[in-house]
């Protein structure tokens, strides 16, 4: 997977780069934002994986979470990739909830998606394979995201035992089979058949996850889409129901943007960074 | 000068807001920045006002900065407003360096400029007197900003002794009438005459400054306009002239793009806070 570093630029004593590389999996051209901290000149560091929302490039994570600053702190790399294939080759859907920029991290499996749509796989295998490849990265993985991509980071961590050290999310769409944006989403890519959906559903999933690793999910108590995509009370019963650990945080008058994920990303760093040097 | 609010979001458990109100001076319908740290639901608070650069509006600063945790950790409110006048009835010119999102904070006397382009007269006057009429503001107020901004910051304090505690500037255009920004944007606002220049050239001013405010500036040594727009030696040798108090940093590796505004903002904020809390 070649690999071109299309920006570079100097940030809290470390570089905000962007990669541009061709992605096998997904079959096009993909950017990627990397962070390297200030310690990675001296060493290999641990990654953590940032996936982003719907709508959302490479650039949003990068410009607007000041995630930079902890991650220089912690000496933690961050690794933001897109959120979908991207190019002309690639299908796509009107509206902005499926198709380009809505991956939802899953593998289609039906026409016109499968093809292209493998974000799942370009998540846990192709990504972190050429970053420890490429980068100073030490192998200690963490996973997190927003919204589309908490779902992402919570299905990832929880299909994936002992890959990843821990595992947050941001207003994460907490159970996609029962919402719109998640129907909507799962029947293009999956089809009708919402047996397929369980899969990538982390209400679903906690029921039988083979490693109690620990959620930590931060949610706005003035979100727009509290109660119609993300529902945290049903990940919430899921987890009670079977005992897996679950730290949710309802943060009074917070909505679904980046401030509110600017608010925290720096205590959501520290839960990651002393995972991942445990 | 009545004001609608049209952005409100919960942010380091402040609120970052967004305000559009009818200007007078500027004959034009304006938007502009506003983050209140939580300190300001107890009491009035001082206000580091914030002049953004080319092409930007007040969401580049509010969007990219991070400066709502420092602010909020010293409780200063921060009023980020637009860089030019707007709406269709507004002048405009061909580039990005004249006319709208170039209004450089210069009150314009040509045609057809001088209709609506006083930027200088909203950002010294009716901003402020709008500021403390409306918001929890104390009276104490200190300004910064960033190339076009950082000059507008540096000479609008320079000729305002007494009226700002402390003043900074990230890559501040600082001889706009040497470098080809400048003059540019000073021959279509002022006219030919180099010497109604003066007025808006911080290089210039510091020479009959009646009050020596210390000028804290940063400046990226990779900033691709160093040499060609910055040109911070002549501001530099200007102050060593007439003994102005300035502190030059150059910090190698940073360019002109907000991961360095990002990477530094904190350190000026919290010497704004000390000279506003003075």
């Amino acid at each position: 997977m070649a690999a071109e570093r299309i920006e570079h630029r100097a940030c809290f004593g470390g570089w905000q780069d962007v990669y541009r590389h061709a992605s096998d999996v997904l079959g096009c051209e993909m950017t990627v934002g990397v962070y390297l901290p200030p310690q990675a000149e001296h060493g290999p560091c641990p990654v953590l994986y940032w996936l982003s929302g719907l709508t959302c490039t490479e650039q949003n994570f990068i410009t607007k979470a000041g995630a930079q600053r902890y991650a220089a702190e912690h000496g933690v790399i961050i690794v933001a990739p897109d959120t979908s294939p991207r190019g002309e080759a690639v299908a796509d859907a009107e509206g902005y909830d499926l198709g380009k920029g809505a991956g939802f991290y899953v593998n289609a499996t039906r026409e016109p998606w499968s093809r292209h749509y493998r974000m799942y796989d370009y998540i846990v295998d192709e990504l972190p394979a050429w970053v420890e490849a490429n980068l100073p990265a030490n192998g200690a993985r963490a996973i997190s995201g927003h919204s589309m991509g908490g779902h992402g980071a919570l299905t990832v961590a929880l299909k994936n035992p002992g890959r990843y050290r821990s595992v947050s999310a941001f207003s994460p769409i907490m159970a996609p089979s029962q919402v719109p944006w998640g129907q909507k989403a799962f029947t293009a890519y999956l089809g009708e058949d919402a047996v397929a959906w369980q899969q990538y559903d982390a209400t679903a999933l906690v029921a039988d996850a083979a490693e109690r690793l620990p959620l930590l999910v931060d949610q706005g108590g003035a979100d727009e889409f509290l109660q119609t995509q993300l529902r945290p009370q049903l990940l919430q019963a899921a987890c009670a129901a079977v005992g897996h650990p679950l730290t949710l945080r309802l943060q009074p008058g917070y909505d679904h943007s980046y401030y509110f994920i600017a608010s925290f990303i720096g205590e959501h760093i520290a839960h990651h960074a002393h995972a991942l040097k445990g």
